[in-house]
């Protein structure tokens, strides 16, 4: 008897942890894996440098990175350079200053799209409902009400054939379950990427680089990123 | 008593026909008015001159041309030039092979983006469910699950005011029908544009352009670009 051999999947892959673990879940539980970087005019690329070196590492069949002109468009403190970060801590009773209006919309449906035309069956997306429950487009609401849509609005999904299957397998653990995870999975950290100032060094005062020190620091693990 | 200001709204303009109908209602039910024309890869630029020119009748508040670099990630005869448009007459019963996985999913999250960024209260888009309704992303169903994706995905449908509203205007009508109404309204026809080849003239054989001409013809009308 054979195993029924899993479909392909296609990763968002930013450069961050949870996206790096999101790439280690994809490998060990489908073939092939492709990647998918989008840049929309962040204030930095170091991410995507993070990202093509995760990518070599997993050794995924395609990676694509694609630079899309949108930071204009969008109100962010992520793609204005002019808005200030904030650095004061994550408060879930308000959406944080670095939303994005619509990312995770855009950024899934341009995956699904991918997905679809090459013929991929799932989806990996390393959005996290905890850390991030500011975030109105990270909940698991959001995320079935998008399956819905990706349902609806294609071909796969409308000729009676699996449409494009959303995974998010880091949605309800903790950064400090992620860095436990990720560790059993040996996800190369020192690859990984967090912080939103973008120098040669995490800035360590950033949202990303506090939420990410918390998480090792719970965890019991050490970062190699800023060891 | 003065009348309540209506909101403002984003057209996403193609340079097409039911786009332009939906710039000419947006224009007299709101203000200001955006468009917002994206460019795929598409075989042609034709249609972002008719929307260009279009935006400028209409006096638009800001016209915004977005080209994404997206179409070789998208399988589709509209954005791989190898692949033979099909002349063969929509068959409601077949996706067309000019069908983009995910493009109406795509458009309208950078869509929502834009609004929720610029503060508009609405979108409006010329998807029609009767003349294409071979097309996943053109259909009732798939406008009511993208608008739920519109409410639980953006800060603005989160926080208790109004999420942006997803307006098809055109979705029940048909091609005469469309003609019919743009008359009414004013649409100037001359300037836009449907033909999938992307010459000087419209090539008279594709779908798109024998679609048109049989809209013009069932409303008893003439078509300035083919007179």
């Amino acid at each position: 008897m054979t195993a029924r051999r899993p479909g392909g999947s296609v990763v968002l892959l930013s450069g961050g942890m949870d996206s790096a673990t999101c790439l280690a879940i994809a490998c060990r539980d489908s073939r092939p894996v492709h990647a998918l970087t989008v840049g929309y005019g962040q204030r930095h690329h170091r991410e995507v440098r993070s990202a093509r070196a995760l990518a070599r590492h997993y050794r995924v069949a395609h990676h694509t990175v694609l630079e899309l002109p949108i930071g204009p468009l969008l109100d962010s403190a992520l793609t204005r350079p002019a808005r200030r970060l904030r650095t004061d801590g994550v408060d879930a009773a308000r959406i944080p200053a670095t939303y994005v209006p619509a990312r995770n919309t855009i950024l899934l449906a341009l995956t699904v799209g991918y997905a679809e035309s090459h013929r991929l069956d799932a989806l990996y997306l390393g959005v996290n409902a905890i850390d991030y429950s500011g975030y109105p487009d990270c909940r698991p609401e959001f995320l079935r009400a998008f399956a819905r849509v990706a349902r609806l609005g294609t071909k796969t999904g409308v000729e009676g054939h699996r449409a494009v299957q959303i995974r998010a397998p880091l949605l309800r653990k903790s950064k400090a379950e992620i860095v436990r995870f990720g560790n059993r999975l040996g996800v190369p950290w020192r690859l990984t990427w967090s912080c939103y100032a973008g120098g040669r060094r995490p800035c360590g005062t950033c949202d990303a680089c506090r939420l990410r020190a918390d998480g090792f620091r719970r965890a019991g693990a050490v970062d190699p990123t800023v060891a």
